[in-house]
């Protein structure tokens, strides 16, 4: 397996509203759906506060650290979105109105509305890259391997097919699941054997209460088929030696 | 207002299926709204895969920079539940079969059906306290300022009552929410300016959709009553000003 083909990213959630538990944050899960698929694995994702040094640093550390970085949240018009001039300051760039923005702002809103706040939106680091928003207008933007997005979930989603062509996936991670009546310790050792005789392929084993019953989901990740193949027949095998009963296997 | 009233946390969330967005985190935002009303801040959030090195590094950050830290995930049966043997590699202590653990499980199960996955369960950090498990048995425990805290959210949910009073939290922080009929950019600039006017208060501004209809959350965060208060009469004045609906204030 080529090394070169492993591409990662980071997620960098910056909102009050999920720290005090307010919004319930669903754009990671998102983001890593999609980025799974394109061959981009999520290694790490952070919350922070919407205080400027704190996305300073943590963004030089992301974008040093991993092969892209997605930001969401704080790039609408009031007084608490600071991720634009924070980018700038990262990047050490000026600030300023993107002219390409303010013209897309200035036609997305009727004449005489496009005010003070809105104008804010076009306000980004100099020479940044726009990231069309086909829900409401305002565009995100990315600098070099930073790519800046809304926190609005839905708002989020619209945006993600205009970036795909900008990123260069590795090998894309494939997975398998497989769902069995049982519980957790019941296939511990196994599972555990199974693990060390395939160390290429991640195995994940996730306890789930459904319809009143008990079952475990056993889920396993790779970016090599064959192994993935072997690693599930290896399972297979002694759920059958433990006559577990398998509820799914896609 | 005495600083050392103030209380802080950062929470953990262990584990690859958050990473690979397979599973949602909730767990986030019922610690938070429960830290919340004792006292204690939530200052950050990350999400890390099943990595020993990873969590060892982060719980030595955390755990000397926030008053509490909270783990969730990986304490389970098998053999990708790694926290508690990297919680002891992180203070440096003994991993062992901790006796009351033990007696719980052997307890909890039937004759014959306590395995060796089971007995897994029972091995913790030397000398750690017990967070007891109504739900299911198995314990979670706590090291110095770290709590660690199973990933199943029903199950984490109903360990939180037991262990309230193990915590010194700070003044409660106090929120209001004003709902209005407006968009962002109408009150942004006005917004700011109250925000200078009261910088102890922590003002957000989310926009929402609900029922078709586009609004704004003003959200104050502070632990002084006063404080919350003038701030959010000033806001209620410019709305008042700018004959913008109030849907909902409380």
């Amino acid at each position: 397996m080529n090394k070169k083909t492993k591409v990662n990213a980071a997620i960098l959630i910056i909102g009050n509203e999920i720290l005090s538990g307010r919004t319930q944050d669903t754009n990671t899960s998102t983001l890593a759906i999609w980025l799974n698929s394109i061959g981009v694995k999520v290694e790490e994702v952070r919350v922070i506060p919407d205080i400027e040094q704190t996305i300073i640093d943590t963004l030089n550390f992301f974008r040093s650290t991993y092969n892209y970085v997605f930001t969401t949240g704080g790039i609408g018009p009031t007084h608490d979105d600071i991720t634009a001039q924070s980018v700038s300051k990262t990047f050490g760039i000026k600030y300023e109105i993107h002219k390409e923005a303010f013209k897309i702002l200035e036609s997305y809103y009727k004449p005489g509305e496009f005010n003070e706040g809105r104008q804010k939106m076009s306000w980004m680091p100099e020479n940044a890259n726009l990231i069309y928003n086909p829900t409401s207008g305002a565009p995100g933007f990315s600098v070099e391997n930073v790519f800046c997005l809304p926190g609005v979930p839905s708002i989020l989603k619209s945006m993600l097919g205009g970036i795909s062509h900008k990123l260069t996936g590795g090998t894309p991670i494939l997975s398998h699941t497989i769902n069995l009546n049982t519980v957790e310790s019941e296939i511990a050792k196994s599972l555990s054997d199974v693990q060390k005789n395939n160390t290429e392929v991640d195995i994940g084993s996730y306890p789930f209460f459904r319809a009143g019953k008990l079952g475990v989901s056993i889920v396993l990740r790779s970016d090599d088929k064959t192994k993935l193949d072997i690693c599930n027949s290896q399972i297979l095998n002694f759920v059958k030696d433990k006559k577990i009963e398998i509820v799914q296997n896609y």
